[in-house]
C-alpha cells in the first residue's frame, strides 16, 4: 500500500483550547483533506456543537479505518489511555487532564505515523503550563516528537529539528525556540547554526528549489556592528556560515536581523532577496512572519522522519467555547501537510 | 520671537554614507521644510553633483541667517572644527574624519537647538564603526544627544530618553537599544521600564492622545509562558506595568512578543488595539516597524528638552555615491518634526 493512501492524522490539540473546535470547522467547510482526527470522541463531540454543525462523530479502531467511515461523519481516532471526563473541563483554563490528553493524542499519532498507518502528521495548538501540569517532560511539540522519533528509530540521539514557520510572504527556521532569551543566547553554537543552514538546505531541496538562497539574521542590533555590540556574529555565527558555503550552501550574512526579514519578503512587486531566513530566537524569526496576521502562517517541523506541520497559533484560551475561532491556519497546515507528504 | 519661526537643522551624517545626497534629493524636490543643513560646505557640493542637481551651496554663519539665502540655493551652515578634505573620501568606506565630522554637526546642531537658534533637530544616518573609530565616547546618536542635553542643563545626570520608531502602522518604544542582546536583558529592570511607560505616555499625551494604550511586549517566547521560558516578565517586567497603572497610565502586558506587533497594527480594516508597544530589545521592536519597508519609518526621541527625529535606516555605504537612495524617510522624518516642534 502506497503511503499516499493513508489518511493525516490530526490530532486534537488542548481540549480546552480552540483545537477542537478549529479542527470542527476545517472538516465541516471540507478543507481538512481527509483527515482523521486523533481526540477524544466526547470533546469532538462538544467542539462540533459548540460551532453549530449538526453531524455525527464516528469512532474509528484504527485511523486505517477511515473509508468505512460513513459519509457526513466526523472520522475520530480515540486512543487508549485519555483521561475521563474531558468534555466537562472548563473552555480556557489551564488543566492537568487537558495537558495529559494532548500529550497522550500527540504520542498515539506519532506513533501510528511512524507505522505507517498514517501518512502525516498534523497538530492542533496545545497549553505549555497545561503539559507541564500534567507533568509532561518537554516543553512543546518539538521537542516531544524528536523523543518519540528516537525511541522509535532505537537511537538514544534524537533527530535534529528545526522549527520552520511559514507563509506567503517568508519562510523562518530557528535555531532555538522554546527556551528563555537568555538561555537561547547560550545554546548558540557554531554547530548547531551549522546544522540548521544543512537542515533548511536539505528542506528547501525537498521544496523544488535547486540552490535554496539562505539569509542568516545576527543575534545582536546591527548584527553586531563589527563587535562593537556583541561578538555572537564574528566568534559563533560568521564561522556557521563559511563552513555551510564550503559545502557549496548557499548561505550568506549575518544580516541586521531588523532589516533581513524586509528584504526577503515575497510580496507583490517585491521579490524576496531570499528563499528563506534562519533567525537565532523565537522572536526574532515570528513576529515577522506573524506581523501581517497568524492566519495562514505554518509551523513545519524540519528534520523528522515523518512530515508534520500545525497551525501557527496557540490555544486562544480567550475564546475557546465561543465557535468564533479562525480555522484558516489549520487549513493552510493541512494542506501543507498533504503537498509535503506527497512530494 | 516664536520658536516656530527657527529653522529646523539637519545634520549631514556620515560624509561616505547617502545622508549628504538623500537631504540634497529631500531638498531640490522642496520636501526639506524649510530647514538648514548643518554640515560640510563641500560634501554638500559633491552631494548635489552625485545627484545631478545643478544649484549653489549657499554658506550661513548661523542657521537663523536662512531668510536671506538666495532662492534656489541650499542653505547650509558648516561649525566650526570640521577635519579637513571630508569630500574626497570614497564612499561607503568607514573612516574616523568621517566619524569624527559627523559627531561635530551633530554636538554644534544640537547646540544651536538648545540656544533656540533652531526649533528642531533632524539627524541624517551614521555609521556607528566611523564614530568609533573617530574615538567618540558614544555608540550613536541618542547616547550623545542626552549627553549634550545634561551639558547644557548643568545636569550631571542625563534626562533619561526612549527611542521611538513609527511608521503608519505602528508606534514602537524601546527600553534597550544600541548595546548587545546579552547586554540589554542584564540592564532590564522595573524603574528602566516604567521609566519607559512614563515617556511614552507622556508622548502620546503631546500626540493628542487623551488616554494612550500602551501595550508591553515581553522579553521572553511567549512572554515567558508563566514562567517556564524565563521569569523576566513576572519579576521585573509586571510589576512595571502594575506600577504605571497605579499612576492612571493606560499600561498592558507583558504579551508574547511575536503576536503583539500584529495586534497593535493600525491598517486598513484592522484598527490596532494599542496605541504604543513598549519592547524591551531593539530588534523586537524595530523587526515589525522595518518588516514593510523602510521608506516611511521615522525614529523619535522621546524625552528630550527638544524635539528631534531620522531617518529609520542607516548609511547604506553598499549605495553611497550612486545618487539612487530614497529620500521617503528622511522627508517622513522632517514632516514629524515640523509637526512636534509646532504642538
Amino acid at each position: 500500500m502506497r503511503m499516499i493512501d493513508q489518511p493525516l492524522l490530526v490530532t486534537m490539540g488542548d481540549p480546552s483550547g480552540i483545537g477542537p473546535e478549529i479542527i470542527a470547522k476545517a472538516w465541516a467547510s471540507s478543507q481538512l483533506g481527509g483527515a482523521v482526527v486523533c481526540g477524544d470522541l466526547q470533546v469532538m463531540r462538544r467542539a462540533l456543537a459548540t460551532t453549530g454543525i449538526t453531524r455525527p462523530v464516528a469512532a474509528l479502531d484504527s485511523p486505517i479505518d477511515l473509508p468505512a467511515v460513513p459519509e457526513g461523519a466526523l472520522p475520530v481516532w480515540q486512543p487508549e489511555g485519555l483521561p475521563a471526563g474531558l468534555s466537562g473541563l472548563p473552555w480556557g483554563q489551564i488543566s492537568p487532564a487537558a495537558g495529559a490528553a494532548a500529550a497522550r493524542c500527540i504520542e498515539c499519532a506519532t506513533a501510528q505515523v511512524l507505522a505507517g498507518r498514517a501518512r502525516a502528521l498534523v497538530t492542533a495548538p496545545i497549553h505549555k503550563e497545561a503539559l507541564a501540569a500534567a507533568g509532561v517532560d518537554f516543553p512543546g511539540h518539538t521537542e516531544m516528537l524528536q523523543a518519540l522519533a528516537a525511541r522509535h528509530a532505537g537511537l538514544g540521539q534524537a533527530p535534529a529539528v528545526r522549527m520552520m514557520l511559514a507563509n506567503e510572504e517568508l519562510r523562518v527556521v530557528l535555531v532555538t525556540i522554546h527556551v528563555s532569551l537568555r538561555r537561547a543566547i547560550d545554546l548558540l553554537d557554531t554547530p548547531g547554526i551549522l546544522q540548521t543552514l544543512r537542515i533548511t538546505h536539505e528542506a528547501g531541496r525537498r521544496f523544488g528549489l535547486a540552490a535554496p538562497r539562505i539569509a542568516v539574521a545576527g543575534l545582536n542590533p546591527h548584527a553586531g556592528e563589527g563587535g562593537l555590540f556583541g561578538d555572537e556574529e564574528l566568534s559563533i555565527i560568521a564561522p556557521a556560515i563559511q563552513a555551510a558555503r564550503d559545502e557549496g550552501i548557499d548561505a550568506s550574512g549575518p544580516y541586521a536581523p531588523d532589516t533581513v526579514f524586509m528584504r526577503a519578503r515575497h510580496a507583490a512587486g517585491h521579490p524576496g532577496e531570499f528563499d528563506f531566513v534562519v533567525a537565532m530566537t523565537h522572536d526574532h524569526g515570528l513576529i515577522p512572519v506573524k506581523y501581517l496576521g497568524v492566519e495562514h502562517g505554518v509551523n513545519v517541523t524540519l528534520g523528522l522522519p515523518f512530515v508534520r506541520t500545525s497551525p501557527d497559533h496557540g490555544t486562544a484560551f480567550d475564546i475557546a467555547g465561543t465557535g468564533r475561532a479562525d480555522p484558516s491556519s489549520l487549513v493552510a497546515a493541512t494542506a501543507m501537510a498533504c503537498r509535503l507528504a506527497a512530494a
